[in-house]
Order: C-alpha cells, then sequence, then structure tokens
C-alpha cells in the first residue's frame, strides 16, 4: 500500500503501523493523535512517517485508515473523516467491541458505510503509548473482522492483508456473534477481576489480605490492572451480552455455593476436574495453533 | 540438624530438602512417600539421603518431620508417627489450610500435641513431584507458622530456623486468622477460577468460545489448572471462611450487576479504578519485599 493513516499511535496502531513498516507493506503512514507528545514520539522512534494535521490532506489517496483510539471516540472520528473520504479509501479499526461499532458507523457514514470493515486484533499488553508499540505484537494473533452486508468483499479483503502482512489469522464473525463470544472470555473475567480486586481492598483488613496474597493471586487479577476508563466504556457497549455471561456465572456461583455449604465434595470435584481438563485441552490447542517464532513467546 | 523426615517428596517437601541441603543445614534427610516411584527418583536425584521403612528406624533420633502430603492425611500420619516419636522430635506441616490440621493433631496427639507445630509455606507452582523441587522455591517468600498454645517457643523456633535456612521470611498467624486470610486471597479465587473454566466448558458454543479466548483469560484461569483433589479438600477444609468469603463475593458482583444494568459507567469506572489502584500499589509493595535474587525471577 501507499498510504495509511493511523488515529491513536499506541500500543495497538503504533504496532500495526511497526509491523507493516517491517514487512515492506506500506510506503506512508501517517499519524493523528489527540497527544501531541504521543504523535511527537512516534514520529521519533519512526512508527510514522508524517504528523497528520489537515484531515482533508492527511487523507488524501490513502489507501487504508485504522483507528486505534478508545472506542467510545469512534463516531466522532467517522464524522470527522467522512468529508474527506475519498474514493479507494478503506476505513477499519481495531475496537474491543463490534455492535456498538458498527452501529456508529451505520449513523454517520450514510452512503459511505460500506468503506468501513469493523474489526478487533486479539492481542494487548499491559502497557500503553508509542514506546509499547512492537512489530511482532500480532504475530500467530487472530483478528476477528466482522464485515457489514454493505461491504465490498474486495475491500474486507483490503483490511484482512494488511492484518496477514502483520503476521496474524482472519477470522470472521458477525458484531453480535463477536461481542457475545468476548462478553464470556474477555469482558466477564475483566468485570470479575476487578470486583474480587474491589472487594478485598474495601474490607477493614485489607492490608493484611494484599500481605498474603501470591502468584496465584496476582495472575487471576492481572487483567484488572487494565483501564478502568476503557474497560467502563467495553462494559456499557456490550451491556447486553455482557449481562447475559454475567447471570449465567452468578448461577453457576450459586450452585457451587450450595455443594460447598452441603460439603459436598464429589459434586466440588466434579466442577473442578472438568475445568482444569477443560482448561488443559484448551492450552494444548492454542499453543499448537499460536507456535510462534522464537522472540514472540515472551507474551 | 542432624536428621529430618520429610513425608512427601514432591515439589513442597522436595524443595525444602534441596533448600536445607543446599544451605548445609542438615546432615540427612529420610523421604516417606505414599509413591515407592516417587521415592526412588527422590533418591536419584539427591533430594533424600535413604527412602524411609520401617517408621520406627526412620523417627529414631530425628530432629524435625515435615508433613508435605495432601492435608487430609495429616490426622492418619500423625497418628502412625505418634508411637515412634521421640522427645526430641518436632513435626511441622505445609498444609494450605490450619484449622483442620490443628484440629487433626489435636485429636491424635495427645500429650505430645505441643510437639506439632503447624506451618503454611506461600509458595508453589504448577508442577508436581520430585523433579519439580527446587532449592530456591522458597527464597523470599513467606511461610506462615500457626503455633498451638501448647507449643514451646524452642520448638517454634527450630521450625522457623528451618525454614529461614530456605531463605523464607517468618510470618505467625492463629490458624483462625491463616484460614480467613487465604480463603479470601486464595481459595476464593481458585473457586471463581474453576467456576468460570467449567461454565464455559459447558455452553453448547464452548469450542466458539475457547477459540477466542487469550491471554487475558489465560492468567485468569491458570490456578484452575491446579490438582481438582487438593483443591476439593481445602474447599471443604476450609468450608465457613471460604463460604463467608463467597457470599461477600456475590454480594459485590450483585451490586456491579445492577450498576452495570442500570448503565452507570461513573458507579463501574470508580470499582474498576479503585481495583486498579489497589492491585498497582500491593504489586509495587510485594515486588519490593520479595525483590529475590536473580536466578529466583522465573516465578
Amino acid at each position: 500500500m501507499n498510504k495509511i493513516v493511523i488515529f491513536g499511535v499506541g500500543l495497538i496502531g503504533g504496532s500495526f503501523a511497526r509491523a507493516l513498516k517491517q514487512a515492506g507493506a506500506v510506503r506512508s503512514i501517517v499519524g493523528m493523535d489527540r497527544s501531541p507528545a504521543s504523535l511527537q514520539r512516534a514520529l521519533e522512534l519512526g512508527i510514522i512517517d508524517e504528523i497528520g494535521g489537515d484531515l482533508a490532506v492527511a487523507l488524501q489517496d490513502a489507501d487504508l485508515v485504522l483507528l486505534a483510539a478508545p472506542v467510545a471516540q469512534t463516531a466522532n472520528i467517522l464524522a470527522a473523516l467522512l468529508p474527506h473520504l475519498g474514493p479507494r479509501t478503506v476505513v477499519t479499526d481495531a475496537g474491543s467491541t463490534k455492535g456498538d461499532v458498527a452501529a456508529a458507523a451505520r449513523a454517520v457514514l450514510g452512503d459511505k458505510l460500506g468503506r468501513f470493515v469493523p474489526g478487533h486484533p486479539i492481542a494487548g499488553r499491559e502497557t500503553n503509548g508509542p514506546e509499547a508499540a512492537i512489530p511482532h505484537l500480532y504475530q500467530g494473533k487472530k483478528v476477528v473482522l466482522t464485515p457489514l452486508a454493505e461491504n465490498a468483499e474486495a475491500d474486507v479483503e483490503l483490511v484482512a492483508a494488511a492484518w496477514r502482512a502483520c503476521g496474524a489469522v482472519i477470522h470472521r464473525l458477525s458484531p453480535e456473534e463477536h461481542d457475545k463470544v468476548f462478553a464470556a472470555v474477555s469482558h466477564l473475567p475483566h468485570l470479575l477481576a476487578y470486583a474480587l480486586v474491589d472487594d478485598i481492598a474495601h474490607k477493614p483488613h485489607a492490608d493484611l489480605l494484599f500481605q498474603y496474597a501470591a502468584s496465584g493471586f496476582r495472575d487471576f487479577t492481572r487483567i484488572a490492572g487494565s483501564s478502568p476508563e476503557m474497560w467502563r466504556d467495553i462494559s456499557l457497549a456490550n451491556q447486553a451480552a455482557l449481562l447475559t455471561e454475567l447471570d449465567a456465572y452468578l448461577a453457576q456461583l450459586t450452585t457451587l455455593r450450595a455443594q460447598l455449604a452441603a460439603g459436598n465434595g464429589a459434586a466440588l470435584e466434579a466442577v473442578y476436574g472438568n475445568a482444569q481438563q477443560a482448561r488443559q485441552r484448551w492450552i494444548a490447542t492454542i499453543e499448537a495453533a499460536e507456535a510462534p517464532p522464537a522472540q514472540d513467546k515472551a507474551e
């Protein structure tokens, strides 16, 4: 590609830029960001070639635009892009929820709706900003595209090809399927981890408790180190699916509570054992599928 | 010390043996285990000097006995030891619950109760068996002793000195305090992780869900890879405290559910933000406290 414009030059957008450059898949990258300091740093680090100023200029003849800003900004950014969107420019995003993003696009883009291909790279770290951007973040990872009925297949393929150049594996789901899946395996665990740490932090003997928390607690709560604002937005954006998953989990916990109260060791062991085996199968599958180059094992 | 007898030559007992040997703190270690293969392997690996046969011989002139077998075996092992317990031998254990262990000792040991000093090393890995034993497992880690009123201070100190020789830092709690603390920071998280994986594994679209589970899910559920039998026993042994913590957590989740259903973003962000900050403070404290030698960073 000749020219890519990236809104948000932090971990996600910056790593996309670095990966495409390393693959020799793009000639020029223009960065846009709310933070002038981030833009300056991204330029210094060679993540972007140019800091975007005037939108008309930045978007002129762009092949692809990636929105890698917080999801709640999607509608505003799309509205700003709209008047300057040339006939060959495809727009995609990297948001963790897709139903709300698709709805925002539908509300804003009018007859240019088909030019927006929603997407979600399943990769991340606990670090942020241009310094955190690394070229192999997406190596062996999944990118879920959730195409709209209005998308031309060639435009979906352009987005898919860019992610493939980053080393990612493309999956397709509908926005609704996507949001249901990630409510279960990502959004609910975040809520549960935040809830546990907050619960403990509010107990009168919190200091004593934290003093004895060890590596199991550290791993279980690692995702509670994530950005509260980002996860507030995700929780609200995916409210219905998250409520469904939370209710299922509450029912599961209520059953387990009754089994524990009854001293039903066989029932507890059945749940624990089924979980252990399911997790072992999952780990074996995912490790085989992701089998990364040696430098990617750090994740 | 001249002679130590270890019941259970796996990760916990074997690492205790290796650490004491590396520190030059013991002359001879006798191993006992239900598994003849584990004993043979521990002998080959130099973890123990001798496989114990006759209990009277094994215990003769022993300075210290460590029980590192599953907690449910405590009463049986103590009953077997009792007739052969010489006047200078101190007994301790490494179980994850202490109220039940103290009760078992009280039920079995009669006027030798004072010779049993309950303990719990806060260290572990997901690996098991003699091969998993490493000399630095306890380096910089806490060992909680929960002395009984019947213990002589010199006997508590003998146990503490052995763990200190392994590099551990000694803490003291009552058995009841211990069990309340670990119900909150260890036993409940295990139950929650098992419950989530089991919940997902039972959904009709489980394969689809596991396909998109990523690194956050992996960390959150890591403790669901632990032994179901061991955690069944711990759950039952610490039933009352675990129920108290589970009920508090269910109340917290019910509140969060109402806030999510009401679209109360400020309330969600307050919980998430408080959790994130509490966790950051905790991580900073624990990293400073544990600051390990370079070779111990693998945990």
